[in-house]
This record gives C-alpha cells, structure tokens and sequence, in this order.
C-alpha cells in the first residue's frame, strides 16, 4: 500500500479506457489503457473493475474524476447527453456506480483534456486557452479568464461546429461548412474525391510532391487558419493547443499554419497568440479528469 | 440634493457621449446624450463638466462608470488599445482624470452594453448570453457561466471577426469574409454594386417587393444566422440579443433569421436558444458602466 494521497482520473472514449493514477501535485504513478467490449454497460463494468482493483492493490484513492464524451449536466454528475452510442451512460450517477464517499464529477472529454494540458502539459500556468483535437471529427474546449467555458447547457466549446463557408454541406449537428468538414478525416473520401481516406496518407503524398495533395492539404490548413483567427477574436487566447491525431503532421501543419495566421489574425499591438501541439496526448482527459476530481467545487480551473 | 446614492455611467463614443444617473437597484434618475467637438480632447473635458455639474446639482456619485470603444486593460483602469481615433484615451486614467476617491473602471463600449442588457434590459437574469451590434461594423460580447468574457488582451468577444467565408475579403483586423463583411452597413454598397448604402432602404426594398433587394437581405441574414450557430456551439448561451440599427428592421430580419436557425442550430435534446431585440438601446452602455461602477471587484457578473 502507498502512503501518500492518490487520485484517479478516468477518461472513456469510444472504443478504450485511459486512466492515471497520480498524486496530488501531478506527478503520475502509473497509466492504464483498458479494452472494453462492445456489448451491455461492458464500459462500466470495466471502470468498476479497474477501480476496484486499484483500491485493492494500492488503497483507496483520495478522489476519482471521470470523463466521458457527451454533455455533461451542469452540476457535474452525469452526462446528460450523448446520443447514439455507450447506452447507458446517459444519466449514470458516478458516485453511486463506484460506491465513492466523496462525490465524483464527470466532465465532457474535450474539456477534461483542456484541464489536463493547462495543469501538466502545454499550457500550464495559462488562463486564457483553448484546444482544437483535430482527428476523425474536430473538437475542442476553451478557457477564459482562468476558468473553463461550460455554457447553459455545457456544450460551450464545441469549436469545430463553428462555420467557414455558410453556403456549405451541413456537420454531423447542422453547422454549414464547418471546420470539422474542411479538415476532419470523416469528410477526407469527399474531399478528395475518394483518393485519400486519411489525413495521414495525404500528408505524406503531399510531402512527395502530389500537386494535387498539396492542394487539398494546403486548403484544410487555410481553413483551420481562418477558424482559429476567427476563434481568437471571439475568446482571446495568449495559447492555442492544437492535438489529435492531426496534429502530428507537425511542421508539416504548424508553418503553412503560421503563415496563414501571419494574414489572418488580429495582433493588436503587435500582440501574437502561440499555436503549440498538445503534449499529453491520449492521456489528456484522463490528467484533467484526476485534476478535477481532486476539487471540492468549482472555481478557478487553473 | 438628493438624499438616496445615486451612480453615474458614461458611455463614451464616436460622436456622442451617452451618460445615465441611476439608483442603486438600477431606476433611472436622468439620462444625458451630450454631443462634443472633434478637436483636442474635447470628449474628455465634456465628459468632466458632466460629472462636476451633475455633482453640484445632485451631490457626489456613490461611484462612475465609464465605457469606451477600444480595448480595456486587464485591471480595468483605462483603454489600452485604441489606434486611430479619440486621441488621448489610450491610457487615460479615469479615476484620476475625474478626480474621484473610489476607482473608477473602465469597460469596452461592447462589454458594457451587454452587462447593461443583463442588468436592466432584454437578459435580466441571464447567466449564458452573447449580444451582437449589427450596423456600421458588427460588435459583440459575451457572457458565460455567468460572468462577462474579457481575456488575454481584454478582446474577447469580438464576434463581428468571425470567418463565414475563408476565401472571401478580410475585414478591417484581418477576418476574411466576415459577419462583419456580410451585413454590416460599411460593406453594404460593395454587396449592392453600389445600389444600396443603408440596410434602411435595403430593407425598405425589399418590402417592397424589389427582388434584388431581398436576395441580397436573405443572403446577410443567412450568413448571420450562420454566425450565430457557430457562436452557439463555442458559447452556448440561453439567449442571444441583437442590437444596433439593422436589429430595428424587427420582423424583416427576425422571421427569415428564425427559419436559418432552424436549420443551422444544434438543439441538444431539443434546447433552443431565444434570439431576442436588445432592450436598452443607445443607454445599453451608460447602465452597464454604472452598474461596473458599483462593483467593488470582478466577480459574478450579473
């Protein structure tokens, strides 16, 4: 049994479980990548699992947080909404599912992964970010004034719903020619007229010189560049964190990217906002999970 | 004399100085709209003999207020940004330059009328709501989780600068085919081929029956329809109010701008946010100045 306080955080997605345990200040003792089943609440049984066994091996944690896709209720104890997929989440108390004494909050994941890069990762210290997860669909979570942007419903930070093009195909939620259509790898087959199915392939052709790749890529980052100044002036950034599995195209992504936002983005002053790749990759949501449930109520979200 | 505090709010602009005198539960006592010259610092020494009159006629404020176009320092005590226009408002102290023992902070002109439509008009009450000025240029703020979005810089909010066209023309900080660009007045007579100046006559014509003039009315409210959808997925307010000249044009934009939403916004489970008239008019500004004022430090701000 260790002694010293240690809390999970606990991120669900689609198809695994990450989970950390870590201690107070942040420093992990050990990371977990859990399968599940796609059958029943065969996620929650694993959960369940997994924590149970945790507490057997090492002693209880001194505080859970969890993460999930959906929104999540206002007062952080269920998600409320998430059609479609993982049944049975909708609604599920936390707190009752894993018997915790103290109370166990559930944040959306993309703002679960915000949380984590502003406390260990690439934006630490900062109170005025946001993060763009660039991968099958876009999406994102925002900061501002050192707390996160939660909204009425606690969809706020849906940003790759927001619009480049108003005369386009609408988005998976009706958002005509969002970003998430201009770069997403779901809408890639469309975009290229069926020659690429993945960001990763039409970035490497491009890097050999497809004219046509080139094109295509060059248009997906000019449209990100225009989401991004656009998001700038609504949120005000001094960071934007850029993640997903986009994101690691690297220079390939970041220098046409700069070059854009050199034409696009308002620098008052000479004011410029810092483009930087997310740093804890998959085990984002998991840290700000851990990070979240170590609170006793909301406040500062640094 | 009067005997009850009383509390002044200043809403400076680009003609005009707006000044209201109110209760402290926010009952207006006296309104002013003064005009000043374009010489010197002539809205500065307007605003000062309105001050120093209403307190020999009324006695000393309990507190002022001030707004101001141009960015707000983040510890609120003068304009930081401003190029170009008012000279001498950057960086003028306000609670110096009117003499006055308690401090008197200074809002950007945008912020302060959503703060006066939540105090006194359209959002009483609201925590989660985002306002937009529709007229010569786009302003905007927003307010989320129940406080007002200032940021880095103290930019936030600035939802005229939102892209609906990426390869459309940048507005006056960059944006390319901006909200702005769409329906503000200042693009109007390029959107017309010159035909048109105001929204005013543009609207008129198409009541009208002119069809030219309705293609071109729909396609703006379309884009703004496009622009609030967008601001809804990273915002999520319960209410949105519209503001500013064009919003007068009351059923003509409210009725087409209902039926875009119905196909652009996302409703989770339903939810479906209000888009209301601002309520305050041109006083929006002076009460959410006088009601900043009355603040001893930023909190809740509703």
């Amino acid at each position: 049994m260790s002694t010293q306080p240690h809390h999970l955080g606990i991120d669900l997605g689609g198809t695994r479980i990450k989970a950390v345990r870590v201690t107070t200040p942040g420093d992990l003792i050990e990371e977990a990548n859990l399968a599940f089943e796609d059958r029943d609440r065969n996620w929650a049984d694993t959960i369940r699992a997994f924590v149970d066994a945790s507490a057997k091996a090492h002693g209880p944690p001194a505080s859970i947080g969890v993460s999930a896709p959906g929104i999540a209720a206002p007062h952080g104890r269920h998600i409320a909404y998430l059609p479609g997929k993982l049944t049975g989440l909708e609604g599920l108390d936390w707190t009752s599912f894993l018997r915790s004494a103290k109370p166990i909050p559930v944040l959306n994941d993309a703002h679960a992964a915000l949380l984590g890069e502003v406390w260990q990762g690439a934006a630490r210290g900062c109170r005025n970010v946001f993060l763009l997860t660039l991968g099958t669909g876009v999406g994102g979570a925002a900061m501002v004034d050192g707390r996160l942007l939660k909204g009425h419903l606690g969809r706020a930070g849906h940003l790759g719903h927001v619009s480049l093009n108003f005369d386009g195909l609408p988005d998976d939620v009706g958002t005509p020619g969002s970003i998430e259509g201009e770069i997403g790898n779901k809408t890639l087959p469309r975009r290229t007229d069926g020659r690429f199915s993945s960001t990763e392939t039409l970035v490497a052709a491009h890097r050999q010189g497809d004219a046509d790749a080139t094109r295509i890529w060059r248009r997906s980052v000019r449209a990100l560049a225009a989401a991004i100044a656009s998001l700038v002036n609504v949120l005000d950034p001094e960071v934007v964190i850029l993640g997903g599995g986009i994101a690691r195209a690297g220079a390939d992504l970041f220098n046409p990217l700069r070059e854009d936002l050199a034409e696009f983005e308002w620098r008052p002053g000479g004011a410029q906002v810092r483009i930087l790749p997310a740093r804890l990759g998959d085990l984002a949501g998991a840290y700000g999970s851990a990070w979240n449930g170590m609170r006793d109520k909301v406040g500062d979200d640094r």
